[in-house]
């Protein structure tokens, strides 16, 4: 894996992946972003955009995450880190929406069985956006999580957290890919805390005994 | 309800329920915990438990909850605000166990529809025993959830939560108990947690922007 400037391929042109793709380049990284269809010379297919990252970041809606995956192509996956962000809403039911995820299996394990050789890393699936990739927007630290079954891949994915400005002590890795199910089910509390705190500028930290 | 000393039947022998009682004995509250039989003066049935109750706490086990509060009697908990801090945790399968939950029913709501007239109100199920009773037992603020269809029940058992050693601000009122979905959905994530801190003395705090 290249130092410094990465070639990164953001797969999913919604809010989410906008907002990844403006900071990655910001950071000075070469970006390309995937949709179904290439719009702009930034804007190319899934399949260009995977083919052109070092890393591929999932910030496609979770309900067709494994679609736009397969359009993207499991060659251009093989082998790479693959930042799984994305959470299995169907709004289709209302507000709060339904996560499709269960203690059984998770978005992020169902990705990770249709393409064997993607290395897989859930994380930044707990906040909205704005926070994920500008984490110091809150005050005073909070937590983000990380899974996946290899610790290489979990490596680069931490070096481009650190960027975006999470501190080691922020970031806790919860282990193999089974632990997606936990920061998936996570979801219908987090809506429920929308609700109550009135925006999405909010985060929770991982409050520890003095001595542990 | 009364104000000060509060009659309380906690539900449940286990070291939550033991915990509960001892720290609401502590702050002098007239306490009889339930068992399926009676062993002594202080720990005596369900049924008597929850009759002597103003208020009764559910800390047995989620898998049993339904089938012990049936044996506590609805006539004994119609009108009560009914504390309920259980997970439906199925050990069955080794660790971590598995939540029995889903984004569509609780066990709190399946409690409430088994007891219609009784006041749920879910709360403190989010964190390990010692904490709930003594939340200064960790540095700085953290959060405790509560969720009820019934404000003045929730007024009640707030007042327990305030005595406990909670503050107002760290008290979030997630709304009616379709939100305990989300707080017994969390049990997953929890328990990856516990792993990776290494004991249960931690719990999560909700850190907002500045300005919200």
């Amino acid at each position: 894996m290249t130092e410094g400037r990465l070639r990164v391929g953001v797969l999913g042109t919604g809010t989410v992946g906008q907002t990844l793709a403006d900071r990655l380049s910001e950071l000075g990284h070469d970006v390309r972003i995937g949709s179904r269809t290439a719009s702009s010379d930034v804007v190319r297919t899934f399949a260009e955009a995977a083919a052109h990252g070092e890393v591929v970041v999932n910030a496609t809606g979770g309900l067709v995450s494994v679609d736009a995956l397969t359009l993207a192509g499991a060659e251009h996956l093989a082998g790479k880190p693959l930042l799984d962000l994305s959470n299995a809403l169907d709004h289709s039911v209302g507000f709060p929406p339904k996560v499709l995820a269960t203690d059984s299996e998770s978005l992020g394990e169902r990705i990770q069985a249709a393409f064997p050789e993607a290395l897989v890393v859930k994380t930044l699936n707990t906040m909205t956006n704005a926070i994920m990739v500008r984490p110091r927007t809150l005050p005073g630290p909070h937590t983000n999580f990380l899974a996946g079954n290899d610790a290489e891949a979990k490596g680069v994915v931490r070096g481009l957290l650190l960027e975006f400005g999470w501190t080691d002590e922020e970031l806790i890795d919860l282990g193999d890919l089974t632990a997606s199910r936990g920061m998936e089910l996570y979801l219908p509390l987090w809506l429920r805390m929308l609700g109550a705190v009135g925006n999405p500028l909010f985060n929770v930290h991982v409050v520890r005994a003095a001595d542990s």
